[in-house]
């Protein structure tokens, strides 16, 4: 798997212009023991993507590379990319600690229109929120469609509750996301639980 | 698009055994200025992956987040990775200054490993070759089978012109491995041209 190694002190995201970094590592790991169950159980090959960086210096120690300067950028995609049955699979994880709606200020113009390339292309592309303390599949499709018919800076809780697929915890792993993104996208009705 | 971005001193693959370096790095020009035409011309959406990197030290500099420590990962994966025309691509680029056999010893145990991964799962996985100034497709279903029916450190020159696709250079993009992709994988039958 490649990804970033931070250390404990270090936030994530930096691009973002509301901090929700220990929200997010907390979604983030959630999908990353997935992405190792479905690894390891050879379900799916789904991986995080590295954060690029401007390396401007470089030094030599006892013969090893080291990288003595460099900053962080701004990801121009989202954060994992993966191969599921056959289809390409692009997506990032979004939490926030508001209650009643999701700002549309932590998904960044770029992403945006990295999903809509994705879509036009064939690929399936979906944001993973977190609110409330639950977990929810929103299609790139349908954030699209609600970027585009509001003027809203935020999606209401209660479009998210309507619109978006509930992912409930469970074991083995805990946050099954591609249960859902089969029955969505691949083949199977996803019949929404009762609320 | 995310990626590194090198200084001109810096050699980009530490982890090969053998510096392939100048050689790279001219092979991913031709492939870096194919996947911009892709993606200006709505193509298909393929990037380069980043480099992972272990970050260990961040120092904050005018409240910027600067890294001041890390330390080169190898790859676990392929370089490139994409999608066209809804399929999920996967592929690398290596080069080689011999002239009568490309060496086995330029991929890595892990990277063989991720392309069985990825064809077992569907998508579409290669190798760009470069030798003798010529560029070919190696499928990764071919490499695969080569080395298990092979004890050989290295694919000879003569098996390359048999069972690989070559992409001859051309216009707007120089190197356009997408229509072999096409023609491989997707429809259309590939004539191989006379040499």
């Amino acid at each position: 798997m490649i990804s970033l190694l931070y250390p404990n002190n270090i936030k994530k995201n930096d691009c973002s212009n509301i901090n929700y970094a220990n929200r997010g590592m907390k979604l983030e790991g959630l999908i990353d023991e997935a992405n190792l169950y479905y690894q390891e159980n050879d379900i799916a090959v789904i991986y995080k993507k590295p954060t690029p960086i401007a390396i401007s210096k470089v030094d030599y120690v006892n013969n090893n590379k080291v990288l003595s300067k460099g900053y962080f950028k701004c990801k121009s995609t989202l954060d994992y990319v993966g191969l599921y049955k056959g289809r390409y699979v692009d997506f990032d994880a979004k939490s926030t600690i508001n209650k009643t709606s999701f700002p549309l200020s932590n998904i960044h113009k770029h992403q945006l229109k990295h999903i809509e390339n994705i879509l036009r292309h064939g690929g399936i592309s979906f944001l993973l929120l977190e609110i409330n303390n639950l977990f929810y599949l929103l299609k790139g499709e349908d954030l699209i469609s609600f970027i585009n018919d509001n003027t809203r800076k935020s999606i209401p809780y209660t479009y998210i509750q309507e619109n978006c697929f509930e992912i409930k915890l469970k074991y083995n792993p805990l946050l099954d996301y591609l249960k859902i993104v089969k029955e969505i996208y691949i083949g199977g009705n996803y019949e929404k639980e009762s609320k």
